[in-house]
């Protein structure tokens, strides 16, 4: 059974063989593991030892979220998040149940962010302090320029979060490049293909330093996370997801055996048999080729009579894949992700499984 | 490799295989294991469907404790923490940092908390809306009587938030004779002998249906978690720890089988060998037998010429067995957990992994 649903995705039998272990947190050779991964997280980020760190949170990528969000941003701050789909509706709603102001700016769900409209955005409201941004859009599948839009809010003097969940690992990233950020948030089951129950924040050392306080959860506080790292040497405040963890580790020898550009490749090649399958099928994906991105794809509903999402997700089940059995659109599709330990190979399977299901789910429906 | 600490335990091999295996969290199938995971749980604090709800959170059991002091506590509520130890410090410093006003009351090192004691505390103070209490107080190994406690509260018209993180499972609990208690919060890996990585809180439904919009914090907010369960049928709000979840599904059935009071009767005769082990040793248990808890001992360090924790703890890892390699005790000891999928049988091959480690740990340092 392959999973072709955006995270958490299918993993490599030596990832699982990492996770069936029981794992005593504090241990030393426990802490060593941990630390090893922080310091190939932190690298994969483009960041450097004396200015970023990589923080572990247990949960999901939405908790390191709240936690930057309510680390970084000052409680009388103000965060700008384009409204770019689902994943920026979330961060949104996070953001204002922690209490900061959060304004937007719309964005078309078949567009990109526009760097000119963002600066215009922050121009017009100096209060302003912090931006929010989405990378790769779960949603809709879209990928956004986050290397330019966190150049724009940082010379306009503006400090950037950034969501890289279901990009960080595959789409480019240099936080060394880009001094605007003070922390950009991944987790342990989308592209650097361990399984869930981790999060991580790559931040900036000196804001973590001056964010003391500014939390208001101990839980989800970033600078205490990286205070008590300083002394901890790879024990974590509370216990983590061990396994989890350890897993991860795992599968960070693969993804540097991989590299990130080799990665970025096949889930392109992925993406590219997905897309170029369903269309063959009589199928319109939701998103034109300029602006697919590489990580998910979501395809318009089939119009068949009595074509069902269930209907087709349990036919697809039924001959090795899952989709997701829900979208985010706000038009009917279903969606598939091109990402995690699979290959073109296995995507063209897929594209056949989906022949056979489109000529079946009629008749069982 | 036995894990004796209090938690991550030593888990069983079918739990530890249905860890390695990837998992679709919306799958169908996926949320009926978590709509059967959060029955078994309710069931285990002796909720009925109509008026308790066990509900997931991803992380450890700090969020979990934090989620419920934000759900329910009000913002301009106050909480009583009987000052237990190490972890009712940290329940009071989560309660603290969410804003909530926390107030406590001395208690002994090697004291349970006095009814008496804590009624006049209560009605000394009429502001006090909550009392927090931790059932195993995982420092020093002494179980309080959560039960007695929280009726008290109630007589007194207040509401009861219990960390029962390390007694779930083993000690007894019957959320439906104490109508004061909100929630109970527990974790998978403790004694329902599950992987790390997932939290729950047992809760009464009528006050989380009072609870919306408390809790600040849209990851650490039960009244939402409840809300989103009513109509997604087992799934996540965010990605869950979906192989942790299928993990402790199995643990949940093997915990039915053996069933709470032999679970408890079995961790109580790994401690009683412990302890006598431990005292046949010549060494001194922290707390008399009529404190001792049967979750964890803790043993005041060895004054031979030249013991260390670490050394004694990678002697006894050279041995097979990892207890914890720090203390939460006010004076020095070293600590080991009872709990696990480990039996009296075990504890006797780590009390005499114990003894020669005291014999050669002084040679080796």
């Amino acid at each position: 059974m392959l999973l072709l649903i955006p995270g958490p995705v299918t993993t490599a039998d030596a990832v699982k063989k990492a996770l069936a272990q029981d794992y005593a947190p504090w241990d030393n050779d426990f802490r060593a593991i941990v630390r090893k991964l922080c310091v190939d997280i932190r690298e994969a980020a483009g960041g450097a030892p004396e200015t970023h760190v990589a923080l572990p949170l247990s949960g999901s990528g939405h908790f390191a979220l709240e936690a930057a969000v309510r680390t970084f941003v000052p409680r009388t701050g103000k965060i700008l998040i384009p409204a770019t789909g689902a994943y920026a509706a979330r961060l949104q709603r996070l953001a204002s149940e922690a209490g900061r102001t959060v304004v937007t700016i719309p964005v078309g769900t078949r567009e990109r962010v526009a760097p000119a409209r963002l600066a215009e955005a922050l121009c017009d409201d100096p209060r302003i302090t912090h931006v929010g941004l989405v990378y790769s859009e779960t949603g809709s599948g879209i990928c956004h320029d986050v290397p330019t839009l966190a150049q724009v809010a940082g010379d306009l003097g503006r400090r950037v979060i950034v969501d890289a969940v279901s990009a960080f690992g595959a789409l480019p990233l240099d936080v060394s490049a880009l001094p605007a950020v003070d922390a950009v948030i991944l987790t342990s089951n989308k592209c650097l293909e361990g399984p869930p129950g981790a999060a991580f924040a790559v931040c900036r050392i000196d804001r973590l330093e001056a964010s003391h306080g500014n939390a208001g959860s101990w839980s989800l506080d970033l600078a205490d996370i990286h205070e008590h790292g300083k002394t901890n040497n790879g024990g974590a405040r509370f216990t983590p997801p061990a396994p989890t963890l350890a897993a991860l580790s795992v599968a960070m020898d693969l993804y540097r055996q991989e590299g990130r550009a080799m990665r970025l490749a096949r889930y392109t090649a992925n993406q590219r048999v997905l897309y170029e399958g369903v269309m063959a099928l009589g199928l319109t994906p939701y998103l034109p080729p300029d602006l697919q991105g590489p990580i998910i794809v979501n395809v318009e509903s089939p119009t068949t009579p009595g074509w069902t999402l269930q209907g087709f997700v349990d036919a697809l089940k039924a001959r090795g894949f899952v989709i997701s059995n829900f979208y985010n659109t706000e038009q009917p599709t279903f969606r598939v992700g091109c990402i995690g330990a699979i290959t073109p190979a296995d995507m063209a399977r897929a594209v056949d499984a989906m022949r056979q299901a489109l000529t079946l789910a009629p008749i069982a429906a």
